[in-house]
């Protein structure tokens, strides 16, 4: 992995507009973040709604938001796709070739390697730089009316080239993300789907998992709750055609993922099983010395 | 279950003194609750060590503090042992017989059917009450320097009667934990130990399994993370000692929730494997609503 920080924290984005396609929770917290910290950047959104445009309009969040694809990326030097994964090609279809000239374009997908395999190629034929990110933020809540202006601000952002990515492209979008409060980290696609297959798909499916196991067989142990549950389940409470996608576009890193989980969940079944009090106690400080290898939140 | 809750809520709790066995988290935040939500309450604290006595002292938040168990008891109304479990029997034999005679015991540990088999006797031989507490608050912290005079705001409190249990026993620590700040529920200890293995021991084993698989073969996913990650796993940094003690105390129960974990884990990998998405937005969406049962924190 590879910690890019020094040439970026210090020069500003220059984005003159700002086309975002997608107007849900990660779209719409794009426009308040840009509408905050860049000020002087148009912003364009795209929704496929046409009730989803009126209501940007009556958020008064964009200088433009249309139906229309082409006519929103007019101009724009930086495309964001923020749309599901599998909603991104068809936008990208209808915009490449269409873009001015200068334009760059990255998107905000869970999953790096189908959509940098589609869309850097799709956008070369054209000359112009794709180059993916992915901002670790997010909720449980979705859509528009959930959008924070400072949800990215300390969070991790993960931007993945490949040897085929311009370095320019990468400069441009890295100090965007900088310029909305995040620290970068770059790694190539794989590299990104291994990890975030661990530190955030298996976190999601292990709620769920948690959430079944615990409440399944019996509802009434719902109001016992305390912060404990609340927090390890919070999660859970995502979007399940959402999560679908997400679990399955990164189903052969997910897979390994849970088959570990499974496996130390069997180790801690024979432990306590066996009433081994010392391997009990540095399986679990294992597991706290790790855990504080996490940077705390923003 | 018992949701114990009209008669309690109008009557204020009225006790004149309270010994407080333990200065850790609960404890400590027990002495500060104490003295902002019942400001006319003695609050006397016996510690192990005489360096946690002078921290007492130090912090101002006791009218007594002690290392002499008996001398802490003194004229108390209220009895709260706050020790680990393997601690609160050598505490309770030394105050057996030396209570005040209007004295009612409770205790705040994890796990009841062992707490209330052991101090229910001790206690009922010497003429007084005791039913067992449980308040569903806490965190990974640990010690009186995290002690919040809030700390009990808004939670669930567990009490555990049995068929043995003096309804004014119950009554009073009932009051108590409603003065300060919790709702109550009712449950005999075997079916709290069976809800808590679920509610709480099982989300904070499975944040520890987590935290294994997602970073100990590949530590430099820590920076990537999120908040999901950061909440799902946030209890694995609880104290390895204390969380050692309340997993074998009731390890028949969180054996079993372990299973069904494994169980569901099992499913899900299936259901990933074979790219089943009905399946799997099935899952998602059975878990996000069984989250949903739970009522929001303080």
């Amino acid at each position: 992995m590879d910690f890019i920080l020094a040439p970026l924290l210090f020069q500003m984005s220059n984005e003159r507009s700002i086309a975002i396609f997608g107007p849900g929770l990660l779209g719409g917290s794009l426009a308040l973040a840009v509408r905050r910290m860049m000020p002087q950047c148009e912003v364009r959104i795209w929704a496929r709604r046409s009730t989803a445009v009126d209501d940007i309009h009556r958020r008064g969040i964009a200088d433009v938001a249309s139906t229309n694809a082409e006519l929103v990326a007019e101009g724009a030097s930086l495309i964001i796709l923020a749309t599901p994964i599998v909603v991104m090609e068809s936008v990208s279809l209808a915009l490449a070739g269409r873009l001015a000239a200068d334009a760059v374009v990255t998107d905000v997908g869970s999953v790096k390697v189908p959509v940098v395999n589609l869309l850097q190629p799709l956008f070369a034929s054209s000359g112009h730089g794709f180059v993916g990110s992915h901002p670790m933020a997010g909720s449980e809540k979705a859509g528009i009316e959930a959008a924070r202006h400072d949800l990215f601000d300390g969070a991790a952002c993960i931007v993945t080239p490949t040897d085929q990515t311009h370095a320019a492209a990468l400069d441009r979008v890295s100090r965007f993300w900088v310029q909305l409060g995040c620290r970068i980290l770059t790694m190539p696609p794989g590299e990104h789907d291994r990890k975030i297959a661990r530190i955030s798909h298996l976190p999601h499916a292990m709620a769920a998992a948690v959430s079944l196991a615990a409440l399944q067989q019996d509802e009434t142990a719902a109001p016992c709750s305390g912060n404990g549950f609340r927090d390890s389940t919070r999660v859970a409470g995502g979007d399940p055609d959402l999560w679908t996608g997400i679990l399955l576009e990164n189903r052969l890193e997910v897979m390994a993922a849970l088959e570990d989980a499974m496996a130390q969940t069997k180790d801690l079944l024979a432990i306590i099983s066996r009433q081994d009090k010392e391997a009990l106690r540095r399986f679990l400080a294992e597991a706290q010395r790790l855990r504080a290898l996490v940077p705390p939140g923003a």
